[in-house]
């Protein structure tokens, strides 16, 4: 069913900027919008929300019986055949409702090329409609920080499962597949593919190939998270296979510094930009600037990156409600790779981490 | 690695197009041509191609490393942080490369809000190239006919496990999950979240809720298929509970019969629509027309859905070498939907049919 409420208040928020409709194609945000999770399919499909409330969808044919099940028998649904293509009902739809000459926003789900080839039918102007999406789920209500919690205990206990269960000799991949069985056995499901980065794989932080064995003396970092009630969790721990070198306790506990300036930097009324220099500077005056080449957290809620964005240059203020990581990480190209991330509320009384899991250095 | 002759051959085809380069944002497309398959990620990502056989890639700053080791040390990779955004660096790639106001193509795997930013710092012209990345790949070479073979062998495998396995009162997310497995066990994995549309929900082709319990006398709709070295299967069959009742046997008949009709239709030289019409016509005939609202097929190898889409209005001429489904299918809202579906190879000596199981109607 449709979100009325939201949906409600993102027509309001367009409407103050302007904007005549947002189009919302499948995505997380239309999961949010409309219950509705898409799977990937080349044929175009999306939600129009106008300025005034009202909204329509266009579906292919094929799921339009489906659509209206879902979107209930009060949502316009324009649906397309194969043999004709969608621009032509997307023409006569946006004509229908005032827009062939309109300012159109859209999210993220809308393809490029489907946005190329509307504009051969569209005389209106398109336009990036992230941050008004983003924007708009920023406070998270009080139901989803207890979500936001209870996705976050899940993480933390499959995280200690972890530690009993990784051995030298297992491969990566063993212990990714042993990760989304234990989330799955919690009747939850992954947030996104995790990540176990093991020996030399550990200093690129988005490693996913999953093929290495792991041996005595690694360096493991171990980047996971689930859903509850769609909203995720998120959280980085690096382990140690039998000992730590002293280089490797040394960055440790540089890491470990800075996210817990990080962490200590979050109140109402500071910048994003501010957060994230407290905790890069710990890591720039230890001489390690250059190893840490990424932002120091992103916001999550119902999409596991979100806003607001915790890097250098954002300039939005920090209030109650919001919910990022904060995850600073050292990576030390061909050596090895160490990051600690945990998931911070700003909550009535300062920052709520939703994380207990351990955060000293822990050789398995 | 990059398969450089396969990337040499789409920078020959752009060329002889008078486009100057292929964007190729992360997609299907993206893994084909680099064995990259990356996370859904907020963060631009992409190959550009040019008409002259070079290429580049943009990448986030943290996934750099991983990049190189993935593409080659041969590869430019311009990396960009999170701190300065995308934009900066393709503008100054593009003006490194002489594309600035030239003509690039791009895939599905690009979004429309990066094409939005992108227009701002690009003064040349963006244009759909879904058609050329398809038709690149549109011929199979023998050893990918043979992967499907291979990946259709398996999903009939599967269907065979199914038919023993479906009981009344499991749910239809139950035999979801044991499909699942089953392609594991296998050493696969799914090509695409399978579909089992039971009872009513049959008559929506793309169902994917999986709430409903099986019941005595029930229709089950099963789209399933894995993937084999890349190559992927997808085969529809239609079970019934219990038994059929007459309405359904003969229903049942009309669509096997258009399938067979679809079949018979294959041969190098005809038109995708002209396929499309044999089979249509058959269910058209018995009157059925109506519920059948969808293209009798789509093009498969390295993606579920690619070219050629057998469709009415399609006047693409069908080669030896290609590979698409035969899916006709009879939908009554509300009551039960039908569906066979097969791919077929055209082979050196007509039709091949990838699927071997049991097309007649099967009562469990």
């Amino acid at each position: 069913m449709v979100n009325e409420k939201y949906l409600e208040r993102l027509s309001k928020e367009i409407d103050q900027l302007g904007i005549d409709a947002i189009l919302i194609g499948p995505s997380k945000d239309l999961a949010y919008v409309t219950g509705f999770l898409s799977q990937e399919d080349e044929r175009f499909q999306g939600l129009f929300i106008l300025r005034d409330g009202r909204y329509f969808y266009i579906s292919p044919k094929l799921n339009a019986e489906e659509m209206e099940h879902i979107l209930g028998k009060n949502t316009k649904i324009y649906a397309w055949g194969d043999e004709e293509g969608f621009e032509s009902i997307v023409k006569y739809a946006l004509a229908e409702n005032d827009l062939s000459k309109k300012k159109i926003a859209v999210n993220s789900g809308i393809r490029g090329t489907d946005l190329l080839d509307m504009t051969k039918i569209f005389s209106g102007e398109f336009m990036n409609g992230v941050q008004i999406i983003e924007d708009s789920r920023i406070i998270k209500t009080k139901e989803e920080i207890a979500h936001l919690k209870k996705a976050g205990q899940m993480a933390d206990e499959v995280m200690e499962v972890l530690t009993s269960f990784i051995k030298p000799g297992m491969k990566e991949k063993d212990i990714k597949k042993k990760i989304i069985e234990l989330f799955l056995e919690k009747g939850s499901e992954i947030a996104f593919e995790p990540i176990v980065a093991s020996g030399p794989n550990s200093s690129k932080p988005h490693y996913n190939q999953d093929d290495r064995r792991i041996q005595e003396k690694d360096v493991i970092i171990l980047d996971l998270g689930c859903r509850y009630k769609g909203c995720c969790s998120d959280i980085s721990r690096t382990f140690f296979i039998g000992e730590a070198t002293e280089e490797e306790k040394q960055i440790y506990q540089i890491v470990l510094e800075a996210n817990q300036a990080g962490k200590e930097a979050v109140k109402e009324g500071v910048t994003a930009a501010y957060i994230d220099r407290q905790a890069r500077n710990i890591i720039h005056k230890a001489g390690y600037g250059d190893y840490f080449f990424n932002r120091v957290g992103h916001g999550i809620g119902f999409s596991v990156h979100e806003a607001p964005y915790i890097r250098e240059g954002n300039s939005q203020i920090i209030k109650k409600g919001m919910a990022f990581s904060i995850e600073p990480g050292i990576y030390l190209p061909g050596k090895f790779g160490i990051r600690v991330e945990d998931i911070i509320v700003v909550g009535e009384d300062g920052p709520e981490v939703m994380n207990c899991f351990e955060k000293n250095i822990i050789v398995l």
